[in-house]
């Protein structure tokens, strides 16, 4: 693994991947097409994909895994990329953003997904490029993430055949931002489980889940936020490449991505109502434990000095004597709890 | 129950009610009315309002239950209506939100209304599409919320009668906003029975009332709040859809709107300080238990010490042969307690 | 009383009191005055007020009691009042708000006066319209809140008289925010003596006084709070009812409801403060009670075991018959305490 | 002393001196200058002030003690100054600000200074008024406060001798906000002797300290904070006053502003970590205090009882005739405390 | 070392090094380059760099060491810049900040480092006066902060030889921005050792240290938060001095900046949540010492009655004679506590 402090001194636009250096091998698809054709074929140099530049056809090139940089420098000096853009692709710890160039535009973003039972967050950042004809997303993992988009695509009759390049870039933004929906089921499922953990026998690990979820809310929220400035820039901005008609499908996703920052916000403020619940209940154990406490030591400190007193050993002891003393102290003895376990009954101690 | 992340993976604009599917059957209902004459009849197909589109009148169509899909998509195809409004109109987990569309305004807002005994808070999405001469308005429930007016649209001299959609339109949005201060009278007397809990007998459940009203109150903002940036929008954009004359009538919504959502954080206020009363009335109890505990232990146990000297077996302890020992002693443990007790009154614990 | 949601069903502009109904009968008087003259008389229609009409004189209209409806639905139709701003006028659960008309101004404030001594705050609508040459004030109280003004017009070399509406208005505003500042002296009377009892005796009700400052505090805060919007929208407005030369004096009203504004958030700053110190002082008075515990347990249960030991009956324990072992036990009675005390005053428990 | 509330109902613009009187009678002076020749002389009435007036000089008019009404009136009346400023001049609880007149720029502020032995902040109102060719500067008491710009305007090269009255108000209010920085180190001194207090023996008097501090931090910034708006807004002027090059000398002073208002800010924060420190140091103090009680009784409790059982007087305990017994229970007596501190050792409660 | 408030009363302009005064002696070095040739020598007086005037070629000169005065006066007076520039760069207690002049731009910025293992944050203030053709840096300390970019000036094909001033600036920029991620990774490390003692053992010192952390974050984000806004101020303003096809190097410097800032905002939210943990961890260990208290006293008190009842020395007490009193009471005494432990593991006491 890289971190962002190794590249330190180094010159700006130095190629470097930082981030989670994937098992798996990369791999680049590209997928051309228009209304009436469609052809899905592997990319292993950057000249592949040249033939497509010449027709009037659509190409959305997948780059899965970082790690060939050399594909990537080559992208850059044929597609004319500016050098920090390529920088930003490979640095993953990359804050989501939007540039715009002359040419294209650049869009970094993060595929959040959660693993409920562990609670176990995973952040992948998928930079995108949107050319004229072109769509470049370059992605850390390889999974199915993109499939749904793919499906679509080979639905010769699909909206997404018939449309330009900025549909394209909406439906796979799209596909990012509905993700983050799944990550919201997720979070309902964990804090309904920190309720049950709270109402059922609250200890410290349930503290520590409360910490844990407030802090990994903290960390999505940072990763999802920046994608409302994203759109509202998108929105504003008059680049050439979002037709003015196709505003109102990025201001749907807009209104998901506001949704769910509003979401989490009211999810920290649930966890931090959960934190005051956990607390309190500590104050209430505390309590039961010292109501037991002083129940047992304000019942038998009493008795046990009476018993003393006749244990002493003077000589002039009238009481020693008598025949009744024992039986009516035994009176003594049985009525004084009762009496206090009525006053701590009243106090609502028992 | 559809939820939104069953959604993800399909394609934008697929028609699904997402949310709690209705058991009553839906119910369209059409009102067609002009200055002199109202005509009140059910729809059954879209075709059936074709004939109101001929005259010069103003029909209102509330649709009540959001399953009968095949009316909506043909609804949109008759009245060229955005796929991604009809989405929209589908999935009420929307955030609540104005577009303005070349042809007609849509708006969705949220009907919430409480029960107070039980606490319980419903949410409704209430969708409306504002049309030059058409108003529709797309509801999940099926009762009396918009009788009120119903029954003002039937009185023939009521200025609903002589204006256009966009007054019938401030009706039925003000209708929903009037709907909100019920919310507050049941807020206020939630408040009351939580205040009156607090300085009775408060206990892990007044607690956990605390939270609930603290939670509810997360989620009704989140309902509310939106309306005044609705309404904001309404007011500066320049649709011809809205007069100019009417922005007075809006600007009232917008006023009670605030006031609304100043009332709820008024509330969230008052319900934090209501958790400090709870936290110190447990730490107050807590010096309460441990008083008596103190004031019995620090009585006694001097005393049982006392008491055990004498129980010593010495052979040499010349006070056991003294006559006056016992009942000297009788003083001693007569007189420490008295002296106590004062001293502990002194200090106000008793 | 009528609440507002009491309104809800009701058509918009449809005339009905909401508040708390006055029980001394309504008053309404004018005062028409130019620089050279000055009348007062008592209006009981409406049609009194037309004389003052068509002289070019200033006429201030003061009702007050909000229940004489009649009146008020025919000074509307009279001067051309929009229906939505009767309404306001009669609903007195309005949120302060300023709203300009093609023929007038219309404000609606908030008289606040407290009873220090009891810490009941009495909030009272005062709206107010500014017409060309034509003030009208409603109030629900019958006082001598606008005495002060009346005094003034009286005197004949007074800046009043010689002024327009603008100044009048000014001078009705200014006497309404003044009066704010005796809440300032009542306040700082409140907190101090919340501070005085935590430095004296706290208990709960200390607790319940601070708790019921801070929520009159957010009361206060939300009627005072708008009139800064108020006086902000009215000096950027354009109304010809305003002239240029008259907005220093309204910034100065402004500058006035700002420093109070400033100084709410402060007493809110410093209420909070003295919660802390009262949490804390519960904190610190269960440390007191636990020395005195712990200071008595620790010194006599060592002691009482010693004293259990030489009373145990075993027949073979040499030291009962020792003749020292007594006085030398009490030596040990004595030292064991003495130790503990000066270990304990070390820790400063003592 | 006159108070705001005391104002109320006075007609606005009545001229009354509100704040602290002060016993020393007032002094007014004044520097007449230009780059060749400086004047300085006591002024009695408004009139001695009018040769400079017609001649091509600077002139500092400085007036020490606020209670010459007569003076001010005067001064109002000579150089044509709107009442309101006569009456924020003398109104020392005015809220800092800036005031564009026609002629003129009227400025107040406030000279804050503090004595870190007691914790005692003074506040004093100092005013500016700044004609074409004159500078009126209005304070309540009199001391050396201006020392240094007078010693300046003294040296015939000083840089204030050649610029214009823009260059003397940016001195005059650098020497204000300069002296905001002995303040800051006043604070440096006191936090830190808060935070000793922390680190040794905290006590009821270190959160009396703590809470003092917080809240002459909250007025402390209530006095600075609107610096920063009048700087922001005398920049953002384009008043013939202040010349454009003197932006750079302001913009300074700005810059100082910002800087004390994030330290204070700062300080804020770091006064709620002590608190926090305080708090906790309560509950760790609870703990010692528990941890002994429980040492003890945990120890001797037990031990007692067992000397209890051979106390008992039963005809038939075996135990009692044995030789060991004795010597054997004490072997257990040392036993059982040793095994249960190096217990409460591995606890870490030792 | 000089501070702040010793220079109140100072003339503005006055030139005084405010800061620690470095044991090293100041250093001078000058880098004149173009893409053809690179020279670097050590300057001692001004007029050394005047040579480079003349030339077609870029000057960066490295001024190390804030106590030659005379240096920075001379240069002020060579290159006629600002009085209140000089100062401000001598000032090392400058809040960042960026100023326009007509010849330069003047930087000033704090390069931040921290030794992780002592917690130990070192800031320095650097300032960068950029000219046409001349870019000045002025540091406090003499290291190899700046070694990075002189070792890419000495490579012939670097960027950086073949750009203009607005590059160097860049380059210099950037190395200092970077520099803050080091500082991101210490934080790393320091927050990851703060939570291994909050799970191992947490005691007063790690409160102590969540309190430093916390300190040393606000005012680590005192010192980096303004590059935000100089960067935002720099990209908007349109000072030939930076060319716009450089705006795209200096917007990935600010999203460093943002992405920083919002870092330190997620640790401050840790660190609060960890105090949280810690002060729940006291509550809990508290709650250990009551369980352990009570559960002995709970148990041996009423035994130690029992045995007290039969320690009393009454004539008649039938039970004493019997044979099987003391094996039976034995029993008594062997089954209550294994009742009582039974109850209390049941309540998870043990």
């Amino acid at each position: 693994m890289t971190t962002v402090s190794d590249k330190t001194g180094l010159a700006p636009g130095t190629l470097i991947h930082v981030g989670q250096a994937p098992d798996t091998p990369g791999r680049i698809t590209a997928i051309d097409y228009a209304r009436d054709f469609l052809e899905e074929f592997e990319v292993h140099r950057v000249e592949d994909l040249l033939p497509c530049r010449q027709r009037k056809s659509i190409t959305w090139v997948n780059i899965e895994g970082l790690n060939n940089i050399g594909f990537i420098e080559s992208l850059g000096a044929h597609f004319d990329i500016h050098p920090l853009v390529l920088e930003d692709i490979l640095n993953t710890h990359q804050r989501p953003k939007i540039e715009e160039h002359e040419q294209y535009l650049f869009l970094a973003l993060k595929h959040v997904s959660i693993d409920p039972d562990e609670l176990a967050v995973d952040y992948e950042q998928v930079s995108m490029l949107i050319f004229e004809d072109f769509v470049f997303t370059f992605r850390e993992r390889s999974d199915d993430l993109f499939q749904p988009v793919r499906d679509r695509l080979t639905q010769e009759k699909s909206r997404l055949r018939g449309n330009g390049v900025d549909y394209l870039a909406y439906v796979i933004l799209d596909n990012i931002v509905d993700n983050y929906f799944s990550l919201q089921d997720a979070l309902d499922i964990i804090l309904e489980s920190v309720e049950e953990d709270l109402l059922a026998q609250p200890g410290p690990e349930t503290l520590a889940l409360i910490q844990r979820v407030k802090r990994e809310l903290i960390f999505i929220r940072r990763s999802i936020s920046p994608v409302r400035e994203i759109l509202t820039e998108l929105l504003r901005s008059d680049s050439p490449l979002i037709q003015e008609k196709m505003h109102v499908y990025y201001r749907d996703i807009l209104d998901h991505a506001i949704r769910l920052l509003e979401s989490i916000d009211a999810y920290r403020d649930l966890i931090t109502g959960m934190l005051d619940v956990y607390l309190s209940s500590v104050s209430n154990r505390m309590n039961e434990i010292m109501k037991v406490l002083t129940v047992f030591a304000s019942i038998f400190i009493p008795l046990t000095f009476v018993a003393g007193i006749y244990g002493m050993n003077f000589e002039y002891m009238p009481e020693l004597k008598w025949k009744w003393s024992y039986p009516v102290l035994w009176l003594f003895f049985v009525l004084v709890p009762i009496f206090l376990l009525v006053y701590f009954r009243r106090k609502k101690w028992l």
